[in-house]
């Protein structure tokens, strides 16, 4: 088979150039304001679940058009405002001077003691910020605002994902060949966009739950035998594992199957994967794969492969709840097959694992069930 | 600088058939006492903590010589002795087959009912396990028993690790330059035995704590400019980010130095590095490095590196008995620094992030506190 042509993207990353001057310019919108002699003021799109829209068409979480205006002279939103220019100088002194600070070093670097004299002439103190939700929901705040993504401004965070497969990536100046890896996988970085996606030379994608299946499946080279990219987030997916699947379906075409247990947190995964988290919803545009294809396991996989008895979970009660919860979920609730799945498990409240396979031989999943399953379109979305 | 010569691993990895040979071995051994009319047993070094030991001069924890008959016919142990028999006849299976089972997919491939009709005549059933500590309990009686680790069982799990530096790893017939990555990483496999480390061309080793510090030097290229080898084992280390370290270590002889934060649970993340944990005692020969070194974050740097007050956590009571524990640990208790770290934590019941060094600019960590304590040989062990 001959590579896979690439398609543009439409989520393209900025250049570090661009990062800068975006950042800097809505730093300078305030001193504009304050030379105009008008308040400083700043507009962020509202990142609250009721400012949060299914999309239909684009199947994607996507944040409404709401804003709020943060206003230095409103002693609610003072705090915050002070909280966001904080921030965003901090960001801007560390692309200028080339680091690259995780989150965590953002919060330690903002926090200081702020000492003040208060109406009453009472001298008083205040921290910038007390812990990282609050560092971290200002960087979210300068996300939507600016339409960067924090791997754009350099921020670092832990990276969970691993890809292997018949794919060449260039990297500071470096071809990395994805098939030339051994027992090993390549550690997908924190900004994905600084990666150039060269050459794919596969036919889909197989993203599964479990890190130690993508092991076993690296280790037996299934991904060379049935020219597909392998990637796993180790559970719930991180920013950079889910934009790497994106980015694949989306410049290079590449199906993408989704391997999970069956069970709410699995069927779940496959979701965030697909659409996109409420929390994360303003990323959904350069996360989500909304044709992402749920491979399994599904709840009647269970009579379909006569998992034996023994092996079957009992599912919980919060089980159950998680999954009458994903009842609601537009994406869940706009699919028949979804409806069916879900209201099966929540009747039989019964839960297997992708490992439940193995009691027809260890290479039950490697040779009859995915390769059966994407044959026989036997996914659900 | 030239790279390094390697030496001769101490603990050097069996081939594929030796494993075979090794397990076929231990099982034929059972068939020949029944040949023979004897009761068939299984000999088993005790694992417990009774009989764990603090083998002072080569600084690991080893199991102590004690052993345990586990006899078919003792009727307190003979559902273990099935239990252990079972395990290694799939493990035999999966290596005969060229299988790569997760400890996930041994424990569904052995559950099953055993339907007996008791000394009453009652009919009764019994599973062979029930939950998958009794089946990772047999597995480690088999790596025991046999020497060898279940990584050369080819048996998977998840795998955390991640390296980067100046090493070129040959793994399945690829030669994989590991300074040749960008902003990914090497993801560390589950079998680092099966890795040939080929060449090394670095000074020492570098291990941090936490998976975003890792990112952000790797983004830097503080490996390229130090001449390093960078690794992280997310907080707790796995077997394997632990194997790779030592084997750096004895074959290459490359100092390696920790970074974690400083408290009880970064003071033992590198005692697991040095000296083994003590639930896998019977694996430090392996997966120790007794010679690591603490670069920090001490104690007493928050003093010396001037750490701004408002970065101080308080240590909360857990934070505090578990450093209690480590000062009764033998590899604790025989150092003089140590001691003095860990009275001093106990008394001023602080602890410090590594990223709390941030507070003196983004620059400080990879400019100065690092190369400074290597340089100035102010590291604790």
């Amino acid at each position: 088979m001959s590579p896979r042509r690439r398609r543009k993207s439409q989520s393209a990353a900025p250049s570090e150039e661009e990062v800068l001057r975006i950042l800097e310019k809505w730093g300078q919108s305030l001193t504009e304001q304050i030379l105009k002699n008008r308040y400083p003021t700043l507009e962020i799109p509202v990142r609250t679940l009721s400012n949060t829209i299914w999309d239909k068409k684009r199947k994607i979480l996507v944040l409404g058009p709401k804003k709020a205006r943060r206003s230095f002279f409103d002693v609610g939103e003072a705090k915050r405002f002070m909280q966001t220019v904080l921030m965003l100088s901090i960001i801007v002194r560390a692309r200028r001077e080339g680091d690259y600070p995780t989150i965590r070093d953002l919060y330690y670097t903002g926090k200081h003691t702020i000492y003040y004299v208060d109406e009453m002439g009472r001298r008083r103190s205040e921290e910038t910020w007390n812990d990282q939700r609050e560092s971290n929901a200002v960087i979210q705040d300068i996300e939507v605002a600016t339409g960067l993504l924090r791997e754009h401004m350099g921020i670092m965070h832990d990276a969970k994902g691993k890809i292997v497969g018949n794919v060449i990536i260039r990297s500071k100046g470096y071809d990395i060949d994805l098939s030339r890896l051994g027992s090993g996988a390549y550690a997908v970085p924190p900004n994905v966009d600084k990666l150039e996606i060269r050459r794919v030379d596969a036919d889909y994608v197989l993203v599964v739950e479990k890190d130690a299946i993508f092991e076993r499946l690296n280790e037996e080279e299934f991904w060379r035998k049935h020219n597909c990219v392998l990637i796993t987030g180790k559970g719930q997916p991180d920013r950079s594992t889910r934009r790497i699947t994106r980015r694949l379906w989306e410049e290079f075409g590449l199906p993408v199957y989704v391997l999970t247990d069956a069970d709410s947190y699995g069927f779940y995964i496959y979701s965030v994967y697909r659409s996109g988290s409420i929390s994360l919803s303003y990323e959904s545009e350069r996360l989500a794969t909304p044709e992402a294809r749920f491979l399994g396991v599904t709840v009647t996989d269970i009579t379909e492969y006569k998992i034996p008895r023994n092996y079957i979970i009992k599912a919980t009660d919060r089980d159950i709840k998680r999954a009458q919860e994903l009842l609601r979920y537009p994406w869940f609730k706009e699919s028949k097959a979804w409806i069916e799945q879900l209201k099966l498990f929540i009747k039989k409240k019964e839960k297997v694992e992708i490992e439940a396979l193995s009691g027809h031989g260890f290479k039950f999943l490697t040779q009859t069930y995915i390769p059966e399953k994407i044959k026989q379109r036997k996914w659900i979305v």
